[in-house]
């Protein structure tokens, strides 16, 4: 491990490899032998696991309740929606048969003809088609509405280029979707769960995010308004990290879903859609994380503390063993967790490296002489930091330790995303400060036009229009054109 | 919600039409558009959630980790072990293409034929393939060992008849899958967890389980051998409702995964498997519910306890409202999951229909003559029985209760499979007890022969041989010849 370590690329050197190693190294993922599919490990796993309670935990709080619905989708469905279909059928997977035989040669097993289904299936991109086609029978009268489901499902889009946790062709995620009596219920409905993403992004991740709507042209496919958290990477690349759509009456129209309103009269239903994935690994992974490997936010840490032992001889550990283990239970009642590696057959130094390339937050160090003393080293993963303590009270001064953890990272990161944030208002300018990284607001005349030439001509993309952003008169940097406010324009994974 | 229950099938009637409405009519399931595949619905979903996080932890006691592997396995995997691709390869959903393009009649869309896959994936039946070709990679040496991983994971078998949770083509299960250094460790690992999951059925779902061994004919495709856990249902019919597998060096054979052992020499791995699915939902529902709706141990209920004011007026209710809320922050805090439903577009009549039906362990009934009299009215689902007590102290009443009941569905459930399970000695008598139902304890001859005759004959299998079955010298009730132990027949879903 301590050479893996040695190893790993900087990321001055070349961002996107030392991402690329650093996710396999530091355990959490790897490629499987399917094309573009991951192997999820069970590191990798156990920060996805504390996303995913975290974030049902806040659903659950907003009324949702979760549901499962099928893994295919009947390819007709897909086309039932006009702008969906041209979204999500060029990229699927077909299921188009469901029996294999032996092979006439014996030489293993063939596709048997004889089981062609009749109508071929999709392995679901999302599932806004088969969850409307299910919700035509839920829903009769405003009284079964507002109905608030989601789905923790793994979905399928076969992509061209992959990268771990960032664009995969299965990923893991949730979906909620959600079905009101009016309009503005379901607007309202789908600006509060982008909140709960801002909000989980902020208190678990320590992930600042921007707010925002997305350009026609960047929408969800078969959404009248997508909103989205963006999130800047230490490289200054944006990341799209969650996104939630307001369907208005698209799919209850497409999938002829109705309710009797208040007043008695037949109407379709309004609709939400809202989800973020396992890219959040990415995210999280490329926000925080350094040349010495990963470092995580204390509320998502499988580990939160780990206890290294130093010592030359079993008595000299066993020493340590009573001394440490009140500690550790301390520690296990106040919620957090902590890890004692009193194994032999690793030199700290291995052990050191290991916990550092892993990310845990905090390392407390301990031996005979600082028995002797009553102190202990402790160690900050984030700034690698070192200090020697007493070791009275170091439960407490731990805890303490791990929610600064969690502020500073978040602090760190919006600082990184406010320095690399500029106005910019001529196209020289924009073209430069894009070589520099970060996001870019500038006034753009809001046509598809302009935008999708902008990004011919740069790879730019608008990222979103900012909630929070002021009116403000300008022209456009593209066109010249009159713009009423600024967007933010950046290049993103 | 009351008319519906009305038209609720009774059981001796015909048990597998109530056990199909039941599904439905109690908000748990549903068929989807797609064949063979289930929608759960999120009254259905909230039970099996509580499944999962109990047997989460349960398996994570034992040392387990979650990980997550593709959902897509390479046709040419499931050639590599003989007997698995023999099991498995009949009834699996076959990816041929990864693209659908629009048309040429504008009709829609069609699966784009330039977009052939050069080899075909399979949907995951089981993923004991794409697991060890990854383990390969991750088993070096005995340091390495054992490795203990678990997914939570959707699968699919191209089943031709399907029910609702009992088979259904798309299911939700967890498959665990260990790496040993020696065959003992595996064979103790899957000994481990066949008693976790008799564990689990005994102190969540209050079903009690025989264990076994599975004869040569049922093991599992690729395994050496195979336990199961067993249930009997209220028909009498058995149930099979958890395995565990120990795989030998198969699969690590079959992917070439080889380790080097404390002598330093290279060594083949160790294998277990076992897993539990949605299957279990319907299990719980065929061991407890009755002709009144679902009956659920408190253990998995998602609403413990309900309570139902009655009221003539708004002033009525408030007094009820005030004297309630007490109460229900005091469950709360004592772990219970309470609902208070003062709702008031329903009649309490149909609220106890409806609450009946979804199978609440507890309900709770206080009007205006309870508050003056310091009264409330408690029944009980599992026997209905309604008994009026001192409001004062009701939480302590209400646990107790819920206690109670836990317990008492289990002793019934064991009551009736200690009923219906004899001894028989003649292939007359076997026959004629089969139609009563139940468990049977015959002896058999050891050979696979005579299992399939008796099974072609009268559609009963050999369940399992239990692990606690004392050895007793007897005749083949089909052959004559030798038997040195009796076995468990009986019919099965």
């Amino acid at each position: 491990m301590a050479t893996e370590l040695k190893d790993l690329t900087k990321r001055e050197t070349n961002y996107s490899q030392w991402y690329n190693e650093l996710v396999v190294k530091a355990d959490l993922a790897e490629q499987s032998a399917v094309r573009g599919c991951m192997v999820i490990k069970p590191y990798g796993y156990a920060i996805w696991e504390k996303m995913q309670r975290a974030l049902d935990d806040m659903f659950k709080a907003t009324g949702v309740q979760n549901a499962y619905f099928p893994l295919l989708i009947p390819k007709s469905f897909l086309s039932r929606e006009a702008d969906h279909v041209e979204g999500f059928a060029k990229e699927c997977a077909v299921v188009t048969h469901y029996r294999l035989k032996t092979a006439g040669d014996g030489s293993g097993v063939v596709v048997d003809p004889d089981a062609r289904l009749e109508e071929e299936l999709i392995i679901r991109p999302t599932s806004e088609t088969i969850i409307w086609n299910t919700y035509r029978n839920w829903i009769n009268s405003y009284r079964d509405l507002p109905l608030l489901v989601n789905q923790w499902a793994n979905v399928m889009r076969w992509e061209m280029r992959t990268r771990m946790f960032l664009r995969t062709a299965e990923f893991l995620w949730q979906e909620g979707h959600t079905a009101h009596a009016t309009s503005e219920e379901a607007q309202a409905k789908a600006m509060e769960m982008i909140n709960v993403y801002a909000d989980f992004a902020k208190r678990y991740m320590a992930m600042p995010v921007l707010m925002g709507v997305k350009t026609a042209n960047e929408r969800f496919a078969g959404a009248v308004e997508t909103y989205t958290i963006e999130a800047m990477m230490q490289d200054g690349k944006a990341l799209q990290s969650g996104t939630s759509h307001f369907l208005g009456q698209n799919f209850a129209k497409a999938f002829d879903v109705k309710f009797i309103n208040r007043e008695n009269v037949l109407e379709y239903v309004w609709a939400t859609s809202w989800g973020v994935s396992t890219r959040l690994m990415g995210a999280l992974i490329m926000t925080h994380s350094d040349d010495n490997g990963l470092v995580l936010p204390p509320q998502l840490a499988p580990i939160q503390v780990v206890i290294v032992p130093i010592y030359k001889n079993a008595e000299q550990l066993s020493g340590i063993d009573a001394v440490v283990k009140p500690v550790v239970d301390r520690l296990k009642a106040m919620g957090i967790s902590v890890k004692y590696d009193n194994a032999d057959n690793k030199r700290p130094g291995f052990k050191f490296a290991d916990y550092e390339l892993k990310g845990v937050p905090v390392r407390l160090v301990l031996g005979p002489k600082d028995i002797a003393n009553g102190t202990i080293e402790v160690m900050r993963r984030d700034t690698l930091e070192k200090e020697t303590v007493p070791f009275k009270g170091i439960e407490d001064r731990v805890k303490a330790l791990l929610d600064d953890i969690q502020q500073s990272l978040y602090d760190k990161a919006l600082t990184l995303r406010e320095t690399k944030t500029v106005k910019v208002d001529t196209w020289d300018d924009f073209k430069a400060q894009l070589e520099l990284g970060g996001f870019i607001l500038a006034h753009w005349d809001g046509t598809t036009e302009t935008e999708e030439k902008i990004k011919e001509e740069t790879k730019a993309t608008i990222r979103c229009i900012p909630l929070d952003s002021v009116p403000e008169e300008g022209t456009c940097i593209y066109s010249g054109r009159p713009s009423h406010r600024r967007v933010i324009f950046a290049r993103n994974y």
